[in-house]
């Protein structure tokens, strides 16, 4: 106990209770605020359940699976079965400064907003029912194991794979799988964004952004100068990726949009997560503009060639900035800020090496693993809404609800 | 002042940010949104004044009678009357880790939010003078008296009845006289719940939620295992609450709504309040449980019953929670959590027998003397506005004001 | 690195990220929902972009010009240009507690939400690109110089002038800067406030108040008895300041208004911030009560005696706060809070003296500077959309969107 710090065990609560601010409210907010007004409901509700039942999982078994002693690079095994013999006053044996219950607290926030991330690729058209499973499926199958390579002594994590806050455990697994679930799912019968609540998109943009330090920041699990330097350099990717997406419009569309400008903050926001640790304001800058430029031409083109309907274009902006990070920080990691160097730094390919590796991994295996996962629920209880649900709404239609009721 | 900790006075003025955030905005815009188009400005008003009104009056006598030296178990002296003679660098007699004057800040926010949270059943038909009278009076008579008695020294506290963050003295106190002022104010013409906006409601349940980290959290007045455990449980009571609810509402009503996702969100999160540094993960579990099943039986049923209009369901969530929450304290409390057993971990009846008594008084008495206050505004001012207010909706008829102006 | 104090660093980071959320998305909201519902999107952005814009300027130069070794009592140095050798380990010079880069990160929200603030007044009629360009020329000439003068090492700082979180250096400047550009921009064709949502003002003034616990807080630079006191005298003051706004309303119109109460809790914000860390409580309840009696005044007679278009009244509230802040700070300001005497309590007229200076000199430099910068801009580029597009609405004519679609 006497590794306690009671300073960083502030700075942690703190910062798990920003990440909760991510999923609920914001997250919900900024989805909700993107879908048309007969669904919006059914999306804020779809990021909360998901954030629940994926909290209920992690503490059940989801934490044991990724942090207890690996088994054979692969998985952790069952010590810490539903938070079994985890006294309050122990500290975590991954982070000793910090109370256990901190750290799996903290780590199931992550775990949470991972999955309910991907729910932006499904609106107005899929069942309830069939999303709730999904969550259950997916965390289970996919994330805990990624999360376990990577972060949890795995052999990703073994080889040197660097991920700060989750360019490849969160936003390449969620960002593909959402891919993967929007092309079985199919096309909505309107599939184009009709933004019910432009407000409501900056109201979770902000708040997105405000919870980001906790994210990134908590991502050190203390109080330090990479803590600090990780929240700043996330905020400066975000004003970088927001500008550099709205004058991208502005150039190629003749006018700035304010849906430009929020998924451009969101977009430096992903891209900048796995690097937030280990790169300085240069490179934060740097991770903004390429996270705008790729990104756009993700949403504008990619999606436009291909036909997919992610339809709050999840694998866009999350799928594709986190792996643009994950690239990014093999180039532009700093040994004074993280300890590693990357390619542009003397730092050889080594790391770009490996990250890109991971990359190759984690993505074959969660497109693999997604596809069973949204097969097996359509052929089983089915994904997809009925028309007659959809053309109606699903705020009705599921829900019996209307998001706003103004005649009285 | 060599015992002021550095760490738990950031958690503490942190916490106080928190629980300030939960009445204003985000008590205003649960209830806002809840509130029919017309009068909602009035809603958000109602809890603002509140806020405001009991904070000053905190100031001025009111931690004065809850926190200074006890005159006979029942209240407290008059020796800090406008913090006389309090300095800035002075620890807290009741937290010697904090400064002094961050202790009476913490407490303010509890005692202004314990007075507000009522305004929930009086919406659409209150006197807004009225309203602001009773807050002055009831917080005064009602919430500054049971305080003292459960936290600042008084009788029920020193014979061992426990309320980690107030489900007795705050959810109790205010959900019995929300019960007590609605039947005395009457039913609205109209007494049906009509959303004015669902969103809104759900960034109120976001930003509660995230409030009660520092509501519970800070309730441990420093950082340490109890908080954290404190604020974990809450988190989870929360989720539970909220889709038992919801998978209750699918059962009986056959479509899970969002109001109920965010009605179990709430119940959990008030259930849990009293036990919260008391109870572990199992035992939170268990009170989300508990709570959605309650609570959603005292607002179906028993308010369906009874026929009162308690408009918001204070009584049905708050009331009926926070109560049920000191009941499962007792059961539930684990020594190694808060230093107490409860029923179930060998700790005998005792606990729970003064759970139950404290209960009872603090019921007893809030009843008695909220009647006796609500009835002598009705008497003297009037609580009521007019037939033609009423309909016209409170916003333009107290307020001149329109909520929503679109046509611009 | 032996002055590091962790929770030091937890609490301004903390409270960066609080002032970071005042910008994006708290003013965003509260001046988006003031605007008529066509352009609230353009006000929206505005604040956003501005921040964006004058945080890299900091990051740029701007930090640099400001706090790097003095240039004859004018200007900092360009030391730290782009942050020029500054690692992540080291200690701010300004506050050894604290890392570096924190205190450059905190300071730079301050920059930015001075220059996005004055957006309120050119609301509904101001060339997109125009005030992206005002954005970077008044930072740079403005308020890094003036910033310079009082913390950064300049002269009015070295002579004892006192500004605790910014009444002169951010809200006179800014107030002053809005006040010359709203005339110099012209009247809009229906110069009416038509609030499009209420509701999304309180969610802003929320927020706001919760975000000011950072601004003011956080201004100690550390966690101690100054940071305490601080927020508290803050929120009272803004208590305060709201229901006595809402009194005068009362008594003057007949009617509470809830955007009488937003304005007046924002008009005590504004007010006690300068004096926040060297008044008490008692200062911060007058300081609550002047700051309603005559931003009021201000909004109501002074607008409509000299008929400028302050839109959504920046001037009124932040700028006649500000520096009636300022002038209190130097009657009520008391030793043991912050460490100096005004007036009242037998520190002479020397203390109100240099504030009268300052706000002298930074008056007119602000006025002349603004004057110019303004001029230049509208010779230029031009300040001014066209008549049509004012009609249209300026979400529909610069940024192509509208705010709400509800018909899908």
């Amino acid at each position: 106990m006497d590794k306690i710090v009671v300073a960083d065990n502030v700075w942690i609560l703190v910062s798990t209770a920003f990440v909760l601010l991510m999923s609920v409210p914001a997250l919900a907010l900024f989805y909700g605020g993107l879908t048309k007004v007969k669904s919006i409901l059914n999306t804020i509700m779809m990021v909360m359940v998901a954030f629940g039942i994926v909290s209920l999982v992690w503490i059940v078994y989801g934490y044991s699976l990724v942090f207890a002693p690996d088994i054979g690079g692969f998985i952790g095994n069952l010590q810490y079965f539903f938070l079994n013999s985890i006294k309050p006053s122990d500290a975590a044996p991954a982070a000793p400064n910090l109370y256990h219950y901190l750290f799996i607290f903290f780590q199931m926030t992550f775990a949470a907003i991972a999955t309910a991330l991907m729910a932006g690729a499904f609106v107005e058209r899929m069942k309830f029912g069939a999303w709730m499973l999904i969550s259950l499926l997916w965390s289970t199958i996919v994330y805990f194991p990624v999360a376990h390579w990577i972060w949890g002594g795995g052999w990703l994590g073994d080889i040197g794979v660097l991920d700060f806050a989750g360019g490849i455990v969160i936003h390449e697994t969620s960002g593909l799988a959402a891919l993967v679930g929007a092309i079985i799912l199919g096309k909505r019968k309107e599939p184009i964004m009709l933004p019910s609540s432009l407000p409501l998109v900056a109201i979770g943009t902000g708040l997105l952004w405000f919870g980001w330090f906790g994210f990134n920041g908590g991502s050190a699990l203390a109080m330090n100068a990479q803590a600090v330097s990780a929240a700043l350099v996330t905020t400066l990717a975000a004003i970088v990726g927001g500008i550099v997406w709205m004058v991208l419009e502005w150039i190629k569309f003749k006018k700035p949009t304010s849906l430009g400008l929020f998924t451009g903050i969101i977009a430096g926001l992903a891209t900048i997560t796995p690097a937030s640790g280990f790169v300085d304001v240069f490179g934060g800058i740097v991770i903004g503009v390429a996270a705008a430029v790729v990104c756009f031409w993700a949403v504008v083109y990619l999606k436009n060639r291909f036909k997919y309907d992610d339809s709050l274009d999840v694998f866009g902006v999350h799928g594709v900035g986190g792996m643009l990070g994950a690239i990014l920080l093999g180039i532009f990691a700093k040994e004074d800020i993280g300890g590693a160097n990357g390619l542009m730094y003397g730092g050889g390919a080594g790391l770009l090496g490996k990250e890109l590796l991971a990359l190759l991994v984690v993505g074959i295996y969660t497109i693999i693993l997604s596809y069973v996962i949204f097969k097996i629920v359509d052929k089983t209880i089915g994904l997809r809404v009925s028309r007659d649900d959809e053309i109606e709404g699903l705020d009705e239609a599921i829900h019996g609800e209307k998001a706003y009721i103004k005649e009285h």
